[in-house]
């Protein structure tokens, strides 16, 4: 057994302790996910400027593929094509407030990934877990293609493929496929593949259940086999654009782009496309022929394609956008998937808000209205009726609701409000509203950033594992 | 002040403080040499495979387009397109000899670059010094353009452009452009430029001085410019070719080569080649419509140029060799600048010997005759009597000799059999002997390598500075 081997081995253990009362094993899940060769054939790679924390310390891991920002330790993990975001991590100094309590951090916070796997994960925001601020750990965990780990410290957990936990602390949970999950915390819980679950404790609750028929289309999961479905097709046709950008050494190109505006040198741009001030390209997005108007954000694992978006547009993590008209300040949940085509556009009006993880794969043209919240499985104008709502209504909503498979119970107002002040802050922290001075973010404090490439052993015991490396200022 | 200007600047104050009694200021001679825009421009890099230890500290540092290999600490100091190559280290439990001592290594050795700036200069080999085996230490000095720090602890010293210190211990020495010195020990000295010189204690010596008008022709310097001459103008033309190679994040191209050879992905590979087993073609070396005959070696920064290497072949760091053909076992030493046409090709008889900082430059043809010595400044077949020698006839002198600018006294038994006792330790180092199974060296041990690169910051107070940086296995 090579100690690469080994790692992966011991990862598998460790997280089936912590499953064992749900009675899952994890093995059969990620042994033959990734051919032993690529663990050697992609190089890791973090990035610092002056900007940012920095600290990394990688240790008896193997990161092929994986990018890092900001402060991270990595222990006795696989990290496979991952980025971890450290560029919203909370400082030294700042307070964390939790009801009336007010906790002040004694140390920056860190990213610290121990006993675990992840494939084409993405790790983003910040610990939102009062009870452990200073450190966002993610342990004993396996997390399955384009899986996002959103500020939520997650231990013992299994996140299938395209699942998200956003804002939740994770314990002893298997998360399905495709399924999200916002709700503060959450242990041992088994959540079903496609199931999108909001919980604000008493004050509101959204509950969300794919039909099977639709998740078998889009996106499955079998042990032993890798993800399969449109979702993975669609990505995995346009895998060979990266190999590129990624082959080269590059700087970043600053001067041909508006100001405050930042394009990832490791983003995919094809095509005719037009991007306009304070946007964010991050890097593994994907801009085809498309208009991305002024403040808009592209995040990580994003595609937009032949699609116009007005301006302070947010595509979110593995957000898909193909064939659409964005009206301004448009809202695209993680993992959602837009599918237009050039003679069926998608338009969706100004301030809608698309809920994570929602399907709209068309046949003929769709028109959203604005202010309108979308969710689930749409594919025709018919569908409108049960899956969407105006904000406006469903702001005035108390009480229990039923669209559909859509069940809501609690404050629509704390529901639509909380949500619309969230698109605001993540609009600031990408830096849409920056006026050349003042509320500077992302776009404007990554314009100017070093890359440095890292490799594993490439033969002997070590083969696939990286040499120990700490990075300090 | 910048921070790293600040660096520049207490390393100017620390050598001139050692070279005080030389009245020496280095200031003039560094301080406008690269374009501050360039400490941010090329990025470093480390090389690690199973073979090599592994250990790198780098703390503010400047490191532009610098190679690291081995074992090896920067503090304090601006390493500008280096090599750095650890990979002669002496090893933990190794016995040094020295006359009837025996001196056990108590640790690994590591090479140690303290408050120096070196720009474009090889270090490599390991500490010959007795006196401290354990570290190869370039402290407090200033090392310019090809300047080649081989196997040679250097401490408070200026090394001219293509100035070379070889297995000498320096301590507060000018060393002029140009200059060969292979003596032991060397301190409070100051050496012309070009002058060669090698020197056994009483055993043997060896001197040869470049006229001044030759000098001026091949390199120059003076304080406050960039050294210019034939030299420059030779490797400055050839500039461009190594910017794609750098551009590219590759792997060794293993298939395609013969078995037990090894050609850098950051070597220029041009034209039609033809490359044979156990051949080593170093990072930053060039090969041009050549043939490097089996066992032959390339070292870093030799050009290769239309030219027919037989086979075990060594062209040392440095070596340039164009429009030649050299027989069996042609030593070409650091820093020559052999230089043919087509219409007036260098020939040069197997089992020769050409000194280090050797310059031939022909407008006719020449042929040096097999188991010759040969150094100075040929340009025809009328120099050959002043300047070669038959190895078998020096072998034979004793005592004094003079043959035009070249002064030798001593034994020559012990000179020419303790030169190609080198040759061929360097063959066997670089893997010229292996046989499938025994006897590797570089070039069976650097084929499969993982280079991680690293960048300064781009911007901000510390610009043009690396973060601290750690690497262990």
């Amino acid at each position: 057994m090579t100690e690469l081997e080994k790692v992966l081995h011991r990862v598998v253990d460790r997280v089936n302790v912590n499953l064992r009362e749900l009675s899952m094993d994890v093995g059969p899940f990620v042994r033959t996910l990734v051919v032993p060769e690529n663990f050697v054939r992609f190089y890791a790679f973090y990035g610092f400027t002056p900007h940012h924390p920095l600290s990394f310390q990688f240790r008896r891991s193997s990161l092929a593929g994986s990018y890092f920002l900001g402060k991270c330790v990595v222990d006795h993990s696989i990290v496979y094509k991952s980025d971890v975001r450290g560029d919203e991590l909370k400082t030294k100094g700042e307070t964390l407030k939790c009801g009336s309590l007010e906790i002040p951090l004694h140390e920056d916070e860190m990213i610290r990934i121990k006993d675990s796997f992840l494939v084409k994960t993405l790790v983003h925001s910040n610990s939102h877990d009062p009870e452990s601020p200073e450190e966002f750990l993610i342990q004993n965990t396996v997390a399955l293609h384009y899986a996002n780990i959103h500020g939520s410290p997650i231990e013992g957990s299994f996140l299938g493929p395209f699942g998200t936990v956003d804002l939740t602390t994770v314990h002893d949970c298997v998360i399905g496929s495709f399924a999200y999950v916002q709700r503060g915390e959450l242990a041992h819980a088994r959540i079903d593949p496609g199931r999108i679950w909001v919980q604000a404790g008493d004050v509101f609750e959204f509950n969300y259940q794919y039909p099977m028929e639709v998740l078998e289309k889009y996106i499955h999961l079998e042990a032993g086999k890798k993800p399969r479905g449109q979702l993975v097709d669609f990505v995995e046709g346009r895998k060979k654009d990266y190999e590129e950008i990624f082959g080269l050494v590059g700087k970043e190109l600053l001067d041909s782009l508006p100001k405050g505006t930042k394009v990832s040198r490791y983003a995919v741009v094809k095509g005719k496309n037009r991007i306009e001030e304070n946007v964010l390209v991050a890097q593994r997005a994907y801009i085809e022929d498309s208009r991305l108007g002024r403040g808009s954000n592209a995040q990580e694992n994003c595609y937009i394609v032949q699609s116009e978006l007005e301006g302070n547009d947010v595509t979110a993590h593995g957000g898909k956008v193909i064939c659409a008209t964005l009206g301004n300040k448009v809202f695209v949940g993680f993992n959602s998937f837009l599918h237009g085509t050039p003679s069926c556009r998608l338009t969706v009006g100004e301030g809608s808000i698309v809920m994570p993880h929602t399907v709209i794969d068309l046949e003929q043209p769709l028109e959203v209205p604005p202010k309108t919240l979308v969710w689930g499985y749409l594919r025709s104008p018919e569908d409108l009726a049960s899956q969407t709502i105006p904000l406006e209504k469903l702001a005035h909503h108390k009480g229990e609701l039923q669209l559909g498979s859509m069940y809501f119970r609690g404050s629509g107002h704390e529901f639509v409000h909380g949500f619309q002040h969230r698109i605001e802050h993540i609009l600031e922290a990408n830096g849409a509203f920056f006026d050349g001075n003042a509320h500077p973010g992302h776009a404007q404090k990554t314009r100017n950033i070093s890359y440095n490439t890292i490799q594993p052993y490439p033969d002997g015991p070590l083969k696939g594992l990286y040499p120990t490396i700490e990075i300090r200022p």
